[in-house]
């Protein structure tokens, strides 16, 4: 059988602020794959399925100097991330054919075809429920687990308690609204269009606004005090948030979408109500708290998903030629919902 | 008997910076009082002796509209603070006169006398130890439980972990020092001087610098990474303190001295390092650790203190005319060691 084309996505220029496609991010169809006798040594011949397209990506492109969670993309190699693939050929005897195979930690290079060798991060998925594969990179994967790890560790939450998502409308966002309106708190929500609001009411947020067009600090000085406050965006919104938090309040810093592609991010002054408030700030990772927390996470999530008791929104784009600026999208608030690259159905 | 003198600190005018004797806190020798029969309707005159000087009280100097931990000092009444008094007359059966008191919740006006009705926060100290009354202002008092609970709360101590402490010359931050040294870690101190400096180095950190003469960031850089910062002192020192911490950092929020004089703090601008290195910042008050905490402090820290084991130094000012300057000189950092009024012998 001769070559076929194994387009990728290049990690090809550090960006100083917004990574833009062509110039950053470059996709690139020189290379060709032998599906029947490229040697496996060993691995696993994949076909990628879907890719995620998460803002933390942001924090891979830079440079080596930067002190990070995990090293950064290489440059002239592909970028890497979560995703969902089909098995097309394996010399592992745990991983058949037609199994098909979740990256968990940034497990699959952004490719049409990959040869994985690594499994201690990869796992079979059944899907007994028949959920769409994208779902497993999204309320099904990182960005459910990243709500339902931080939220079951840090809320701490008691009856009555007053809950701020904000990013509400993405995946990570959008499931702890769900989380926190299971335990019937009241949940405020911001979100970055009108659309998004509607959807972020839809799966019930008491309320929920327009940050661009709305008030932070009016809604949260009407709606507040915040027991507990998720943030997703950092920088003001952060600010205000402790500004309007109650005594005792948590704060679960788990995205900071404000500072990721600028140098100089918003420098927040009120830190000293940190003392008078007592409040708690937990920055985490989810990865940290799978060990503790997955076994419940998928016992519960996906026949909750399955049964449409947790919803979710997904922003689908098909063809790794448009990953790059489904990256950007992301980091520039145009998705709608969990972001994902549909590379082959 | 006649009337006798009853002097007191009145709270004069709200600070926009620093708190200025004569203008904002005014010395006041108008009253007088009959401590023969002054009638106490059930309650308890007292002397006061000791009067504790704490930055806390600044943040007290400010408007009724503040949301404050508890209510803001009142104008044209005394300060209220934290002080050792002796008891004159009582009409509780639970106090003697010749009693030493020590008031935990700001008890005590900045009076010669005063008469007590609310004993839910004054408790009788026996003094065994024979300890000056001072120091149950100080480390056996407010700061001392402060770095007491924090510690014991927020710690979560592992071997071999590096712990930085700023203000570390003051009755917290050096309690904390000893604290942390007492369990074998490694303690890097920054204090305002190059006395508060040898006093530091002199009572166990390892590493010791005056932070207006040594760059804290290339302290920090050489010494961090930090798994522990107990913060004194917020803003451009918290920044760096968290840009060399260590994954899985714990910084105890408990001071914010940077912050109390000015209409305009520094911002802290990398809080997503929270994320990346899944950091935790506890903000705290030590009343809220206090029913947890306290058995063990009171058993074991006066004999910690009677035995040298756990050393501190003393600011003493004598005099109640000299209380406003004292309360000036603490948020200017001109006090070297804990700031005490005696008020009387």
């Amino acid at each position: 059988m001769p070559s076929v084309r194994n387009a990728r996505v290049i990690f090809n220029e550090i960006p100083t602020d917004y990574p833009l496609p062509g110039k950053h991010v470059v996709y690139d169809t020189s290379k060709t794959i032998d599906l029947e006798n490229v040697p496996l040594d060993g691995g696993v011949l994949v076909k990628i399925l879907v890719l995620s397209i998460d803002p933390y990506l942001r924090r891979m492109m830079v440079g080596r100097d930067v002190q990070n969670f995990s090293p950064p993309f290489e440059l002239g190699q592909p970028i890497v991330n979560y995703g969902v693939a089909v098995v097309l050929r394996s010399e592992n005897p745990a991983i058949r054919k037609g199994d098909h195979v979740v990256g968990l930690e940034g497990q699959f290079p952004f490719q049409e075809y990959a040869i994985v060798h690594d499994f201690s991060t990869v796992r079979v998925v059944e899907n007994t429920e028949n959920i769409p594969w994208s779902v497993y990179v999204g309320v099904l994967g990182m960005p459910g687990e990243t709500a339902f790890y931080g939220w079951t560790e840090f809320a701490k939450h008691k009856k009555g308690d007053v809950v701020f998502v904000s990013g509400a409308a993405g995946p990570v966002g959008a499931t702890v609204v769900q989380l926190a309106k299971a335990e019937g708190l009241k949940v405020i929500a911001s979100a970055g269009s009108d659309d998004k609001v509607a959807f972020v009411k839809s799966i019930g947020a008491d309320v929920a606004f327009n940050y661009k067009t709305t008030s932070t600090r009016e809604v949260l000085d009407r709606e507040g005090p915040l027991n507990l406050y998720w943030d997703n965006v950092g920088g003001e919104t952060l600010e205000t948030a402790i500004e309007f938090s109650a005594r005792h309040a948590r704060v679960i810093v788990c995205g900071n979408i404000s500072a990721y592609n600028t140098k100089s991010p918003y420098g927040v002054k009120n830190l000293q109500l940190l003392i008078w408030r007592e409040i708690t700030l937990h920055g985490f990772l989810f990865d940290s708290l799978r060990p503790k927390h997955a076994a419940a996470f998928f016992r519960t999530m996906p026949g909750r998903v399955a049964s449409g008791a947790v919803r979710y929104k997904e922003h689908v784009v098909h063809g790794l030629e448009n990953a790059g600026q489904a990256i950007l999208d992301v980091q520039e608030g145009r998705n709608f919902g969990k972001s994902v690259v549909v590379v082959a159905e």
